[in-house]
C-alpha cells in the first residue's frame, strides 16, 4: 500500500484537496479579470479574518517577510522599539530589530512563561515609551497563547504602536486588532489558513499606515504603502504568487463557511482534547494546561527517551511528522500541531502514534487512556 | 465547449501539465528528508541552470526580491551604484538603488535602445568608479537584449561588482556569470522557468558573498549569509513555500532534460518565427530584428488601430493573452512572449489571432502570410 503520512505539526500544515487542485490550475496572468476577481476577493476575505474594516496587505513571502514590513515601515534606525519575547518568535523580533538598526529594549521573559501586560508597563515607563511595541500573539516554540488584548492596551496607552505575530493564531484564535488597538497583525497562509507557505500579509491601522508613510527605515518590496496603492488598483506593484493567491481565496472561504466563532471553538476543543490525552498518558505539559492555548501543544520528554530519535521513529515507521523543540527547548520538548485543517482523528491518530512509540521503548505509559480522554474531552464541548 | 485559454505573455508564462501536479501534491514538512531532497537537487539544478559553480541563493519572494537582496547586500548608503537603463526593468533597479540611499549614477537610454559598452566606459571613468554596476540582461517591456558579456567585462575592469538582472532571460538565453565575470544574476521562477510565480533566488560569486559580509545595509529576510548558511544544511532559515520548489524542482528537470543548448537553440527559432510571422504580415518591429531578442517581441501598433481594444478583443473574444507596451510605450507597442513551454504553435495561434483581429479592425494586412512565414523561419533551423 502506498504509505499514509500526517503533517501533525504547527506548520507548514495539512491542505484540503479543494486548495491543493486549485493550485493545480492553469497560471493566469496577474493582472488580466480572472486573476483581478480572485485578488479581490482574497482580499476581502482577509480582511474578514482579520476582522479589521482597514487594509490587508499581501506580500509573496514567508510569514517573515511580513515581520520585515512592519520594523521597516514604522522603525528608523536609532528609534525605540520594544520587544516582549517569550521564546522563538519573540527573539525573531529581537533580532529583526537590532539588525535593522532600531534602539531595542527587550523584555525578555524564560521560554515557556507567559508575558505580564504589568511587566510591559513598568518597562515601557522605565524606557520613557517605544515607537512601536512588538509582540507576539502564540508563541509556537512554547505553546503559550499570549493575552495580546491586555498588552496590546497597556502599549496603547504608553502611544506606543501595537505589532503582534500571529502568524500561527490567525484563524484559531480569537484576534480583534480593531477593537483591541492593535495596529500591525502580521500572518501567514501556512498555518490555520490552510493553504501552502509563500503568502504573508500585515493588516495595518490607519495610524501604523500614516506612520509608515512619514517614517521607518529604507525599504522597496515590502513598502506598505506602494502595496496598498497596488491593491487598491487590484494591481500589485510585483508579480504575485498567482497560484497561492488562487489557492487562499478557495482556503479563506472554506473558512469562513465554516464561521470564525465556529473555528476558534474547533480549536479549543482539539487543544483539549489533546492536552487531555497527554496527561490521561502520564506524560507532563510543557504548554499551559488553559483553553488559550490552542495552536500547539508542547509535551515534556518523558526521563530517558531520546526525543530525536523518537521523532524519526514517529516518522519514518508509522508516517506520523510531529516536531521537537527548537532552540533551548530542544531535546527537552516535543510538539503537537492542531491548527487549521484538523479535526478530533488528527489528534487520536497522534496520540495513539506517541503511545505505540513510548511503549516499544520501555516507557511507563498508562495503554489505552491516551486516546480515550481525547474522544471525551472533545465531545464534551467547548465552553468558549 | 470550455474556453481554451493561452497565455502567450513574458510572464507569468505556461506551466507544464508536470509542473502543476507537483504543485497539487500533499505539503511536506519543510525540515523532513522528502523536502531536503527536493530543495537539494532543485538547488543543484539550479546551479545548472545558472552556469555557476557557485551559490544560487533561492527566496520565497517575486524577482524583485531577488533584485533587493542584490542592493541591500552589496551597497551601503552613500556608495555609489551605476545603473544601465533602457526601460521598464532598468528603471527598477535605479528606483530601487535610490530609495536604499545609494548614490546613482544613472546611464540613461531611451527605452528601446541597445546599451553600448563604450558608454559604460565612459560612465564609470567620469564617476571615478562605482561599488557595483547593475544591468538588465533581457529588458523585457522593449524586447532588447543587451550584450551584458561586453558590458560586464567594462564593469568588472573598473573593479565593480557586476549585477545582472536575468528574471526574463535565464534558461531561454545563454548567459555564463562565471566565465563572463557577472558577480550576481538575479532571477524567477516565472518566466522561462515554467514555474509559477513566488520563488526568486540570486547566483552569487565568492566576491560578492564576501563583499556583503562586510558590507551593504540592513537587511534581514534577504541576507545572503543568513540564506547560504542555512541551503548549506538544507535548512532554509525561513519556511519557504514547499510546493513552489517541488514544482520548481520537476521544471528544471524537465529544462535539463531538453538540454540548456536546445533550449537556447529554440528560442532562437521561436524568436525569429515571430518575428517573421510579424513582418510578413506588414507590421513593423519595435525590438530589434536579432536573434538575440528572443524573449520577447514588441511591435509597431499599427496607427488607427486602438492597442488597448485590440488586446481585449484578443482575450475576450479569442481566448489569446498578449500584452501591451509598459510606461511611455502604453498604447504604442503590443507584445509577444516566447519564453520558457513555447512551441512554434503558440507562436502560430499568436500570430493567427493578431491576424484576425486586425483585418476585422479594417487594418491593411496581408492575409495568410503571418503564419507560412513563421512556420518557413523556425524550420529553417537555428544558426546560433
Amino acid at each position: 500500500m502506498p504509505e499514509k503520512r500526517y503533517l501533525l505539526t504547527p506548520g507548514p500544515t495539512p491542505v484540503p484537496p479543494e486548495v491543493l487542485a486549485a493550485l493545480a490550475e492553469p497560471i493566469v496572468h496577474h493582472r488580466g479579470p480572472d486573476f483581478r476577481r480572485t485578488y479581490e476577493q482574497c482580499l476581502e476575505r482577509l480582511g474578514q479574518v482579520c476582522c479589521t474594516a482597514h487594509d490587508v496587505l499581501l506580500f509573496t513571502s514567508s510569514g517573515t517577510g511580513a515581520f520585515e514590513s512592519a520594523v521597516v515601515n514604522l522603525v528608523a534606525p536609532g528609534e525605540r522599539a520594544l520587544v516582549v519575547s517569550a521564546g522563538n518568535f519573540g527573539e525573531r523580533w529581537a533580532s529583526m530589530v537590532s539588525a535593522f538598526g532600531a534602539d531595542l529594549v527587550h523584555l525578555r521573559y524564560s521560554w515557556g512563561e507567559t508575558p505580564d501586560p504589568e511587566d510591559l508597563r513598568a518597562s515601557l515607563a522605565d524606557a520613557g515609551g517605544a515607537k512601536a511595541v512588538f509582540l507576539t500573539h502564540s508563541e509556537t516554540s512554547t505553546g503559550v497563547v499570549a493575552d495580546v488584548q491586555s498588552l496590546a492596551a497597556v502599549a496603547a496607552d504608553a502611544a506606543a504602536l501595537v505589532v503582534v505575530d500571529a502568524v500561527s493564531s490567525l484563524g484559531a484564535i480569537r484576534l480583534e486588532p480593531d477593537a483591541w488597538r492593535i495596529d500591525v497583525t502580521v500572518s501567514g497562509s501556512q498555518k490555520a489558513l490552510m493553504t501552502p507557505p509563500g503568502l504573508a500579509f500585515t493588516a495595518v491601522s490607519p495610524a501604523a499606515l500614516e506612520a509608515s508613510r512619514h517614517g521607518g527605515g529604507t525599504r522597496f518590496v515590502f513598502d506598505w504603502e506602494r502595496t496598498r496603492a497596488g491593491q487598491e488598483l487590484l494591481d500589485a506593484p510585483f508579480t504575485p504568487a498567482v497560484s497561492l493567491v488562487k489557492a487562499l481565496n478557495v482556503a479563506l472561504g472554506m473558512l469562513l463557511d465554516e464561521g470564525l466563532d465556529a473555528a476558534f471553538e474547533r480549536h479549543v476543543r482539539l487543544g483539549r482534547a489533546c492536552r487531555e490525552g497527554v496527561k490521561a498518558m502520564g506524560l507532563e505539559l510543557f504548554s499551559p494546561d488553559e483553553d488559550r492555548s490552542a495552536v500547539v501543544t508542547a509535551v515534556r520528554v518523558p526521563n530517558g527517551v531520546d526525543a530525536a530519535a523518537m521523532l524519526l521513529t514517529l516518522r519514518d515507521r508509522l508516517g506520523v511528522q510531529l516536531i521537537g523543540g527548537q532552540g533551548e527547548l530542544k531535546g527537552k520538548v516535543f510538539r503537537i500541531g492542531h491548527i487549521g485543517w484538523f479535526d478530533l482523528f488528527d489528534l487520536t491518530t497522534a496520540l495513539a502514534a506517541v503511545e505505540l512509540v513510548l511503549a516499544d521503548a520501555g516507557a511507563d505509559i498508562e495503554r489505552g487512556a491516551a486516546v480515550s480522554a481525547a474522544l471525551d474531552a472533545y465531545s464534551a464541548g467547548a465552553r468558549v
